[in-house]
């Protein structure tokens, strides 16, 4: 079956003409024709979501249409789908694959950056995904399936996402400087050289893209400035930092430093003023890594920045201090980078998603709602040993068995709201043997929801709960709340400025809250602030060599900050 | 109100003369006149328990007729009772101790051995019980009302427990050899020093109590010989290890070495033969801490030596063959101590129970029916690691979560059968971060029942549980088996002298499976076996510095023993 060819008199402002159409629609039949009913609903379903405003609209509709599906149309596309072949290891392994999901491996070959996939990349994502949940595995080669059409409609449509492939590979030369001896593994913490060539380089960007000022601040930040139509033009702040984890990632934090200097490269490229000027701050330390500073970058320029952490010493014993003394930096200036927030129409933030939100729905942008506030807490049960095998069950005291309660709880009371998340990250029996009942349990507990009433609801159940528990198993359980933070919701009016240029692109509006903390975060004490969050590949791991996202994402992410930027 | 005079004449054979009846009511009234409903109830109690055969009857009586009380009247029982006064610090603490549970910290000072407690003892004793659960510290005070019986009893009726000071002493002296260079910690591993210096001290008291021959082994067991009658007549083995775990109790293992040695004593000092010879062994190695050769002692008089323990290496790099040389053990005479088994009647052990059971019911004795057969397994959970704050809870595939279940799971299978344990003792998030959904988990499970079918078919139920844990959470559980172990029953012949002994002391049978394993489970497989249990104070904590028990307990251990050894 075909679908019915549109009617293009009635399609203004479609990006396909009537032959794009029908290749569409005869990619759209062998991909499917083995699956009719998937490719009637697809074909369809893409005529329905016309007319289409970019390549990506198009993608996001047929990875949307797809995802929608029950889940046995959805293995009928899967299994309809052609093997992709490499080399005998990767074959071999590919048929594994296949007898574990009963569909074959999927995977665009020509990859993030449509540079091809090397032979040790394919292997690599396939040894990754042959051990994913089964659902988890279907929904990520349907997005294979959906990167597979992208990188085909460039083709079609002569569309090449420029914009995005140069930001790709800015963040590829940043991620050249490490702090480690190998080179594959990504670390830059606070003024390390490798940190400080960072801040070099993020300089000359910044200069390179047509900034008119640029100068690193008083504690390692890379502020660069796009004037506005006036001197007197209010500033729009926006950045993110150029700091990472430990063997992290290439673009959490960094993609909201290149994307709006891209924009500017463009506005300066055409030699264009907006009514705002544009302040782009490269934070110095968000992550916390060598020295117990999170957001020491950001706290500076609200005035939070606390003297304490200058007497820190790192791992080698370096005080802070002194780091940024060797750095040039002077501790005297810190006070006088203090932003007044009078002269800002607000703060805005892009930043990979790190999470997998975003992925799961086929979507490359969501709107931020609010940054989660968060409660942690660091827990003890106090039981008591006993030997395993001469404790009856009904005289035990078992730490275990009570953590194992307070787990399913914590999962329980934050399920009940559905926004809000609670997690126990570490969990040990100190010293536990395999045969001794443990007298001991150490847990954390990690709670967060876009409002900080949800939260504290979410915290008032699980202490409930908890009591309850240790009246029930005559153990004691003690919580020692180590953080919380207020949540920070978007400001309404930048939000809608992000929502109106999602829909510019043609793209659906997605908002979502940000369980992780941003530099946004801090600025919110000072200024408005809203943040737009871009996709993230592999179901959005971060902190991790596997973050990534693509240039197609990346590219849609500059044209959205680029129509903000212009309609403030 | 005053119980009912009995009618001395229809009580022959009892301990009680009409005064000491009369003397044991007035006690009962003055301590519980303040609680009369709990008063009627001992007196009438203790009037239907008579006659009585023994004080530690009496004892056992009185310990079980509050035991039964509802609750509500044991509260009133301990409030009745006076408040223990020591130093300052106690009574302070002792303050704490009345404020949380309601009634006054009752610790009778005379102590195990009746030498009276040191203030630093009685300030340890009340610093770990403030702790315990509400029911766990009103069953501990209910014994201390009944050790304070016990000893008032002593004074009483002129009663010592001379046997059980004389084995409560030579514990003691043997305790005096370490390894460790702290004198208070105890550890004793296989073919050490204080190892070797407790063979030769365990040898010169079998020579001291009247052994015929004594001799250290090939594998430095240590094996005294009372002969019986004739020289042809046949023998009953008996005995157990003298190693400890590290920092471990004094009378795991030991006990049953010193109880047959009073036993042979009193036999030698009445110079009485009996129709078996006795065979005393002091295992030498039991607890696989130097080496891993569990059982090591026992399994060479089994013929189960394995010679690749000899060239395991301990934590300072010596073999064990090295080891054995330097003791001056002949290694090629193991095979020769393989026991014939048609020269026993079988083997009997007495061993401190190292479990709860005993103590809660107020019984100074329990009949062994099986060493429970078990099964060990190391377990991994494999999730997807994720950000806490990022991944929705609906998203995750968290690997604590699903160990929460399965520990919840093993307890409920082990539940639904009386005597079948299950115990998950290692628990681990391996490098958890408080802000990281688990990735993946290790853990232990340990089954044990009285049966092996039992243990089977907990652990089906366990399996059937895990395999649903997975497809319903999307993990990998992955379990490794890493020991099993038969059910060792008891012989039932064996086992009825065992329950003949306790019956002929005036106590109740009282039968239970042993949860750990003992040397008797090597034994078994050579010849019949069946293990005597001593109550262990502290709810009989064991492989700890706390392990103990009484003097009295002891002595009514030795008494049961000769009663078995002169009822063969």
């Amino acid at each position: 079956m075909t679908a019915p060819e549109p009617d293009s008199t009635t399609h203004l402002g479609d990006l396909l003409k009537v032959d794009q159409w029908q290749a569409l629609c005869t990619y759209v039949a062998q991909r499917f024709h083995k699956a009719p009913e998937v490719m009637v609903a697809v074909e369809h379903g893409l005529l329905g979501a016309r007319p289409f405003k970019s390549s990506n609209a198009i993608v996001c509709a047929f990875e949307t249409i797809l995802l929608a599906l029950p889940q046995e149309q959805q293995l009928g596309a899967l299994r309809a789908h052609p093997t992709t072949m490499g080399d005998a290891d990767f074959n071999q392994m590919a048929k594994q694959y296949e007898q574990r999901f009963g569909w074959p491996f999927i995977l665009c070959q020509q990859g993030p950056r449509r540079l091809g996939l090397s032979a040790k990349a394919m292997q690599a994502n396939l040894s990754r995904r042959i051990h994913l949940p089964l659902e988890r595995e279907l929904h990520e080669s349907i997005q294979q399936m959906a990167r597979e059409l992208q990188c085909w409609l460039d083709t079609c449509l002569s569309i090449t996402p420029v914009v995005g492939d140069q930001v790709w590979d800015w963040q590829e030369r940043l991620a050249s400087h490490t702090d480690s001896t190998d080179a594959d593994i990504l670390t830059v913490t606070y003024l390390t050289p490798a940190h400080r060539a960072c801040a070099q380089e993020i300089a000359a960007r910044m200069r390179e893209c047509g900034c008119d000022e640029v100068h690193i601040d008083a504690v390692g930040n890379v502020v660069g400035l796009y004037n506005g139509h006036s001197p007197n033009a209010p500033r729009i702040m926006t950045g993110s930092h150029y700091d990472t984890v430990r063997n992290g990632g290439k673009y959490d934090g960094r993609l909201g430093i290149f994307v709006p200097l891209a924009c500017i490269a463009q506005l300066h490229q055409a030699t264009r003023r907006l009514s705002h000027a544009i302040e782009v701050v490269a934070f110095a330390e968000e992550e916390g890594q060598r020295y117990k500073a999170t957001f020491l970058g950001s706290a500076a320029l609200t005035g939070e920045f606390n003297e304490a952490w200058l007497d820190q010493a790192d791992a080698s014993g370096i005080s802070m201090r002194q780091a940024m003394l060797e750095a040039g930096l002077d501790i005297s200036e810190i006070p006088l980078i203090k932003r007044d927030p009078t002269k800002y129409r607000g703060f805005i933030e892009v930043h990979i998603e790190q999470g997998p939100v975003l992925a799961a729905r086929g979507l490359p942008l969501g709107v931020v709602t609010s940054i989660n506030g968060s409660v942690r807490f660091v827990g003890q049960i106090q039981g008591l040993a006993s030997h395993a095998g001469t404790t009856p069950m009904s005289q035990r005291t078992d730490a275990a068995v009570a953590v194992a309660e307070v787990i399913l709880l914590a999962e329980q009371a934050a399920c009940q709201h559905p926004d809000a998340v609670a997690t126990v990250g570490q969990l040990q029996v100190p010293n536990g043997s395999i045969n001794v009942v443990p007298g001991q349990c150490h847990f954390s507990l990690d709670v967060r929801a876009p409002i900080d009433a949800v939260r504290d609801a979410v915290i008032a159940r699980i202490l409930a709960g908890i009591e309850s528990i240790q009246t029930k198993r005559g153990v004691r359980i003690s919580l020692e709340q180590v953080m919380q933070a207020a949540a920070a919701p978007s400001d309404p009016d930048l939000q809608q400025c992000w929502e109106n240029a999602v829909t510019a692109l043609g793209l659906p509006v997605f908002r979502l809250p940000s369980g992780a903390g941003h530099d946004a975060m801090k600025l919110h004490t000072l200024m408005p602030q809203a943040m737009l969050f871009v996709r993230g590949e592999h179901q959005g791991i971060s902190h991790n060599p596997l973050e990534s996202t693509t240039s197609h994402d990346m590219d849609v992410a500059v044209s959205a900050t680029l129509h903000l930027l212009e309609n403030l």
